[in-house]
């Protein structure tokens, strides 16, 4: 897949003469992540130097990670000097880490997507972003676990900085999905419904609130759990209509929902496999299912005359590719972002609920973030 | 669903105070097919009387189905009479016998719901049709399987005369499924590939044609069969760039064909299950996968990949809900079947291989269609 982004490494421990090594031999020369990495150091300067959560080959995330140091390059013309302050760990970085996402930097490559940092330092030619402002990624792969990074201005967008932190490190990946499939897919109205699987992820969350604020009804399915009516209490805080388990959506007595609500619209899955059928039956004629997620590692099974006789529509999204195909559109971004900052600060749209920790207690937060039934995301705070 | 006709029955042999019966005998009202039962008689007089295929239960289509004598009822003012010329027997038609369709008339029932017939009178308020006109049904379930029936001129459409009578037989329900299956979903040019399973069906031959006469490449995938070669070559007279089976489909050689043509935009799937998967491998990234049919009786089965990173899209088309919808946009259809009657004149597109067969000789037209591999379709001729 595509090659998101290179730096050159100095490590003579297991020095190698390899491509990316030898570049770096020639003339220090560094890349768009702006880092070096320092030889067996965990002393970080701070603001020329950054500890950076690090793997150099796939494997399961707590093992092939490692924390390390790495020397900040010169902030160039175009670039801005980023002080990490927040980035969280989702599942696709852990897919990113394992080998097994679509989308693969190079090796070694610094663990993280989405995340705030503050801009400490700006290159001459730089005219959208100014010290002190609050930046996110635009794109996918920056690497965002770690301190501190030079980056490319054109790579970042600014945020406002009356959003709690942990709203800004968690918006421009789940939040903005949620947004996406519920706006380009269907055109819904106060009062339609959305059904959902998955409703307690990152993703999940985001558009219980983000549709509530709409008017629009969701029906939330979540797996049978020990704390069952805990996350069903705290969904229905957030905004859900409903909230039922995977197996109260398989019993007949599912009907007498839809006498009080119109079947959905639109139905999110970010399960596949039966989840994902079962959502399926209960979206009204001509209604989207959009995949997002396939955390049962099972395909999407349809009925050929849910197709033909019923007109439903299987699609799939993927926030990256938005960003990407909307990469010369200003505005696009901007609109949406701005959007769901309204809501943050109308108490509307609130983070997950996150579990802070350290850079330093990687292998923890990355045992917990891989377990099931974790209702909280884990946040590096640095 | 939904009812699509009635029609008011005399059978002394078998009668029954039944809601329709008993509505005939009070006033000899008729319905829209302006029918009635005449009784165990099958001398039918030219234009008063008709012959038809009716079943009265759901079951095997050989079975099921009787030839019967049916009395016309007066021309209304709105309504015309039609000597049926020639209707096919199509699967939806035996699905529909079989009780198995997603529509299904109320029985008993006339079989068929494609063919051409010619106006033999016309009611006095009636100015779309003219005596001679060639016309055919704008809706399924009108019954089509007999030698005249008395219908609203609503529910006809024309058909110019200088077609063959076995093209104006066939082209309501195939090559406008073909036709729209190519217009609505991908916008393809001349140069793009489109690939299809069931490639011999009777979409599949109106695919093949319509496509290669606006320069789209075809990849047709067939199953293997003892006249494999004769059937290819058969296709590929009739425009198909490839044909291929589905062992063909699975092996990694396939790649080769790939360097030739460009990965298809479009998918046309009328089997399902594997069949439906593999050609959904081979589809570019943002193409569409649309289902009409499905043969293997196996639900289409769709990797999360492919809609999250892929961006396919999964679609199904059922001509019968198009012609609903365009029902009062006039020139939808007649677009269509003018565009169609263009490419039918040019030689560009001509009716599936046919064996003409009579009414009465139906058992056995009954069981050939439902034969596999049988590559001719049954055609009654009045």
């Amino acid at each position: 897949m595509t090659i998101i982004f290179r730096y050159c490494i100095y490590h003579s421990f297991k020095m190698q003469l390899t491509r990316v090594a030898s570049f770096l031999v020639r003339g220090h020369s560094v890349s768009r992540s702006g880092a070096v990495l320092i030889k067996n150091s965990y002393c970080v300067s701070a603001v020329r130097d950054s500890t950076a959560l690090l793997y150099r080959r796939h494997g399961e995330p707590s093992q092939a990670v490692q924390l390390e140091s790495l020397h900040l390059t010169q902030v160039g013309p175009e670039s801005v000097l980023v002080k990490m302050l927040a980035a969280p760990i989702n599942p696709s970085d852990l897919n990113m880490i394992q080998g097994t996402y679509a989308l693969l930097p190079e090796l070694p490559a610094v663990g993280g997507n989405e995340g705030v940092g503050q801009v400490m330092e700006v290159g001459d030619k730089v005219k959208a972003l100014k010290v002190g402002d609050w930046v996110i990624p635009r794109d996918a792969g920056v690497g965002t676990w770690r301190t501190a990074a030079v980056l490319k201005a054109d790579d970042l967008v600014t945020l406002p900085k009356d959003i709690p932190v942990l709203s800004a490190a968690t918006l421009g990946v789940n939040p903005c999905t949620a947004f996406r499939m519920l706006t380009d897919f269907e055109e819904l109205k106060p009062g339609d419904t959305v059904i959902q699987n998955a409703a307690n992820s990152g993703v999940g969350q985001a558009v219980i609130q983000i549709a509530a604020a709409k008017g629009i009804q969701t029906i939330n399915v979540i797996r049978d759990r020990p704390d069952l009516q805990h996350l069903s209490d705290r969904l229905t805080a957030l905004g859900a209509t409903h909230v039922i388990t995977e197996e109260t959506l398989r019993r007949p007595e599912i009907k007498e929902l839809f006498k009080s609500c119109p079947r959905p619209k639109l139905a999110l899955n970010g399960v596949g496999g039966k989840s994902a059928t079962e959502l399926l039956r209960h979206l009204q004629s001509g209604g989207s299912m959009v995949t997002y997620g396939g955390m049962a590692k099972q395909p999407v099974t349809v009925p050929v005359s849910a197709l033909i006789f019923k007109d439903v529509k299987i699609r799939g999204f993927w926030v990256t590719q938005w960003k990407r195909d909307n990469k010369h559109d200003e505005d696009a971004l901007r609109s949406m972002l701005d959007e769901l900052c309204v809501l943050i600060r109308a108490g509307k749209l609130s983070a997950p609920a996150c579990t802070e920790v350290s850079l330093q207690d990687f292998r923890k937060a990355l045992e917990n973030a891989m377990k099931p039934y974790v209702s909280t995301k884990q946040v590096f705070v640095m």
